[in-house]
């Protein structure tokens, strides 16, 4: 069956998702806009959009070949990929290796900090609140998911934390931290879901330190077409 | 060994502690002064340090019965009690039976909504950065605790809640929520700390659900110490 782009169904920050003739199937439209401090500073990086597609098909194809489920079938052109349709829990789920950003802020420690266990973190998806930190029971309480569904959640962003430190490193890159989301399909099972990019991962140049995300754009550190760049240029393409 | 105090080791928001002579026994001292909103908002509550070291002692007796380690010892005077001394966890734990004050905000949940589940929260106390709300993986990073420590203090947490739950509810009172802290003795038990108050519960009359508790004050609703007096008197004084 040939796939149809049909209306939009939602459109974020940096994506829009298109129905397509096949209820299980989505296009996802990946934009060159870029917001942060949600929403306050809003701008666009040239390229962003054909960029972040480019990477997401990567590593989400690198995951699905070491046994992650993803929600992605395949990059389509520039700027669109076929994604399976899901119900996305609304919650960011943080992986911290380093600590940095809004994690250092909030308790004062020095961003660049290696702590001795590896930080996961939720955070409830609601601009109104700006994406609250919250804990399980928080999520429990608010109806985002349920104790079993967390527990598996971790147990994926645990192994995908393992093999994109991995996939990273191999390439002279720290993987500081990185959020993602996750979604279920119409059988039950939880996906990976949304994207992996500059945009959602800090990405150290492992001999310099220079920042390769979007931190260049919150902090105005300039070059920031540049660093995406980069990064895509390491991951392969 | 007749006790003596001795130095004054720590001052805090509403309370100072005192060594003795026995190098594992404080005396803690319960002020008159009431904060709130990390200090910004300071006055005095009459009588408020009396009351509290009375409910204090009422509480931790009853607790203690029950089978929950405290650091509890005796009431010495009206504003004294004796109490061993412990190592704090930089932790404050907190309770959610019924959604209120800061998570009703964080979250945006109507105040006075009863979750499905019990909620559970740590924050790192911390008044330079305000008490934040942290989760475990935050805690270790911290060096506030271990892992191992943080289920041990969920476990007794969770049995101080069914357990005051109760000894209110006789009263016709709903324990809304509460905060409290534990500490290890010398021989590296963890005990229950601090104090349990109308400083540091919310205390809602089941019947008409008028506030018996620090919220009078924050929330400048008058009559604070007759609430503190209620309170003392329904738990049998």
């Amino acid at each position: 069956m040939e796939i149809i782009k049909k209306e939009m169904l939602y459109e974020g920050k940096a994506k829009q998702i298109f129905a397509t003739n096949d209820e299980n199937l989505v296009i996802i439209h990946y934009k060159d806009d870029a917001t942060a401090f949600n929403g306050v500073k809003k701008s666009q990086i040239n390229n962003k959009g054909i960029l972040n597609n480019k990477i997401t098909a990567i590593l989400f194809e690198q995951l699905e070949k070491q046994g992650v489920k993803t929600h992605f079938k395949e990059k389509l052109n520039d700027r669109e990929q076929l994604c399976e349709k899901l119900t996305i829990f609304p919650l960011e789920v943080i992986t911290r290796n380093i600590i940095a950003g809004s994690m250092a802020k909030r308790v004062g420690i020095k961003e660049g900090t290696k702590p001795k266990n590896i930080i996961f973190e939720i955070c409830y998806k609601n601009d109104e609140y700006g994406d609250p930190l919250i804990n399980d029971h928080h999520a429990i309480a608010l109806g985002l998911a349920t104790y079993d569904e967390l527990k598996e959640i971790y147990t994926i962003t645990a192994k995908i934390n393992r093999l994109l430190k991995d996939m990273f490193d191999k390439e002279g890159i720290t993987l500081v931290d990185f959020k993602i989301e996750f979604g279920k399909n119409n059988r039950g099972e939880i996906l990976l879901a949304d994207e992996i990019t500059p945009d959602t991962c800090r990405l150290w140049d492992k001999e310099t330190g220079e920042k390769l995300d979007k931190d260049r754009f919150r902090r105005n550190l300039g070059n920031v077409e540049e660093a995406y760049i980069e990064i895509l240029k390491r991951l392969g393409e």
